[in-house]
């Protein structure tokens, strides 16, 4: 059975979906919102939801809406709101402390009954190392080097309490064994962590570990700590590549390759007809504000291209330097490759950012994610809507059901946990197994 | 008008309500009983619900339940399950970083439609220290000279957006005007803050500030920036002192006496006959476990009192020393007065850690709440129930009704936001204000 994740934006993934007339961006910035969208995602199976996030206003918010509510806060609304889907919330190792992050974290998963997840993120923007303290941004290693250690430390803390820890026995008047809570004392070249945390184990044990970037450092990472990935990849050729290359990375790390959900983004597009399906994302593109686009491009490249003729090729970007180097890599491969002027690229990356578009019908879309699947390229995909609440409404009432048919997708939840929807175990109690049999 | 705020905590707050066959333990520690509790809270027109908070797991977890979410979590959580009342969440600024806040408390406000309410702590633990990469827990001087600068930094983050930026003009593709969205280029001694901040400006334009510190810096800090007070007060004298000491130091900063509520704790035993409610009192202080009692006054008093006699006087604990200065004085000064032994005055604080604790009927509960606030030493009260759910049913569905005929208490709410129900102004707009007329 494939994966589906909903990637979740105020009015979806296409630049100009707020301009869009099946959009309603001020409703967009609205609780009900989100809820109807968590809602649906539910109606759909689809295993969680996931929310992006920056420490930083995205620069560009002049021409298109952006993340109005901070993921922990609005994925505990949902929680509230919802009952089985899982909640994926990204938060950044290299601004937070492990002691806040652990314990945010372990809440939702108690809230939601076990159903919270964290995509880690190491926080490359200049704009948010300057809401922090720092006048420059701190190098790829060191942010790396600090989020090994920031998980080692969530993980010792969501592990502080056993699992049997809460007595509760009113008669003797024992609220906890604290035999079973344990001070993690940990000091480290980052964190002083003495511990235990103030909340129990989660539910989940650890909530779900989702990792999302793709350099060589990133990969790693990723073998060694994520449960999930979630990935641009434009073609099956190169998603084929990735998914063999960080499944082969496990091994080494004593884990096998299904401990690890590789999860492409797909931007679905849909119409009754191949040609409606085209005439959408072409009415899409038709709203598009280049100075917009323009800009995006300049900060994916950390390369200002606004000066160039939207009509003439791609300039001299020179190497990557410092950010996001798999999409940096990515969006130069596209350009080069299908010899694309900069408009043409700025339409190839309206729908998802480098993430891929795909126009068709319900059957050619599962089609793609079947033939993905299949293939070796992928364990499900990171569904990203190109307009919402429409874009969903769409995908769970056309597309799921022709993945059921096929018997490629649930049909009812068959667990009640993130992990369990993701066919991952919970992670053994660390004091506990210590302990003689 | 009187203003009433429930104060929560898992099982309620005597320290044995957990063991109290009214209270449910398990339940305690999920969504459900806090949804429950806050739904009560609207049933009975409250202003508001608080949760206080530490960033360490208090010592004292063997003999009573503790504080199991992390309040903006479970705040954001019930902001989707409640539609009038308040959610104030504690939070330090010794161990947080503003734009994180600042942002949290924008997203909570924005979820609720303008309920939020931040209850500014500096926490004085060494366990908290010790979570936080520190040997040492900081000075209280140099806590509250980093909450001064913290809460500056917040406000102007607040205040980055001014309440108009968001045009979302779909034909002209302009979604927010950034002429109206300013870096705030904060630079001071313990932040370098550029902003702005991602979020736009909060419903409430700032979410309710509070404060809890009753030492000199605590009570300066106060009339410089909070508009609500929660205090632990014994008697009437002590609190009306407490009142006109705080309330006359607004004016050196510009401000009203009206611009900052004072509400002193009260835990309400209710019964039908005062002798009811003195048997249910003696009921819970039954379940007390001394060791528990003696661990919490050691820790209050910063001076180690478990060696001693428990049917002996309070020996001899020094001074003050680093910690929470107005509780030890409280404490120590009501075994004083009173001529204590450790047992008595265990029992004095089971109830509430200092806070007042009354039994009596409902009228008799009404009779105190009257005459602290028509004698000027209260706006309101901080109800914190002995035991829940039960403790607040009784207190909205008895005392909530008495205060309402005599006219002392609202019976619909007239606002929608948390200030509304305090009576607070919004605050102005400071970039746009500087605009010419």
């Amino acid at each position: 059975m494939m994966h589906l994740n909903a990637f979740v934006m105020p009015n979806g993934h296409h630049e100009a979906a707020w301009r869009h007339p099946s959009t309603d961006p001020h409703r967009a910035r609205t609780l009900q919102h989100y809820a109807d969208i968590a809602r649906t995602a539910e109606r759909g199976k689809l295993d969680s939801l996931f929310l992006a996030d920056g420490v930083a206003l995205w620069g560009n918010v002049k021409h298109n809406s952006h993340s109005h509510f901070e993921p922990l806060t609005l994925l505990s609304a949902l929680a509230a709101r919802t009952v089985h889907i899982g909640l994926i919330a990204t938060a950044s190792t290299t601004y937070n402390e492990p002691y806040h992050l652990a314990r945010k974290f372990a809440s939702l998963d108690h809230l939601s009954g076990g159903r919270a997840g964290w995509n880690i993120v190491t926080s490359a923007g200049i704009d948010e190392a300057r809401n922090f303290n720092l006048a420059k941004r701190p190098a790829h290693a060191a942010r790396y080097d600090r989020a090994e250690e920031f998980v080692e430390v969530v993980k010792k803390l969501w592990d502080s309490w056993d699992d049997d820890a809460a007595l509760v026995d009113r008669a003797s008047g024992i609220y906890a064994d604290t035999d079973r809570i344990h001070a993690i004392e940990h000091d480290g070249p980052h964190f002083q962590v003495r511990g235990p945390l103030n909340i129990e184990r989660p539910p989940q044990g650890h909530p779900l570990l989702v990792q999302a970037g793709s350099s060589e450092t990133g990969k790693e990472y990723a073998a060694r700590h994520a449960e999930a990935v979630f990935t641009a990849q434009q073609t099956f050729a190169e998603g084929k590549a990735f998914y063999d290359d960080v499944k082969g990375r496990l091994a080494k790390y004593g884990r096998t390759p299904d401990e690890l959900k590789i999860l492409p983004g797909i931007s679905p597009i849909l119409g009754r007809t191949e040609a409606e399906a085209r005439a959408r994302e072409a009415e899409l593109n038709a709203l598009i504000t280049p100075d917009y686009g323009l800009r995006q491009l300049s900060k994916m490249l950390d390369h200002d291209v606004t000066g160039h003729p939207l009509d003439g090729p791609l300039p001299d970007v020179g190497s990557f330097t410092e950010g996001g180097q798999s999409r940096f890599e990515l969006v130069v491969g596209l350009a080069r490759r299908e010899d694309l002027t900069i408009r043409q690229l700025l339409e190839r990356l309206a729908g998802g950012r480098g993430h891929r578009v795909f126009a068709g019908t319900p059957v050619q879309v599962a089609d793609e994610l079947e033939a993905w699947f299949t293939g070796g390229a992928a364990d499900g995909f990171n569904v990203m809507p190109p307009t919402l609440p429409g874009g969903l409404d769409d995908f769970v009432d056309l597309v799921v059901p022709e993945l059921q048919r096929r018997g490629l997708f649930r049909t009812e939840y068959s667990g009640t946990t993130l992990r369990e929807h993701y066919g991952l175990a919970r992670p053994a109690d660390r004091n506990r197994v210590k302990e003689p049999a």
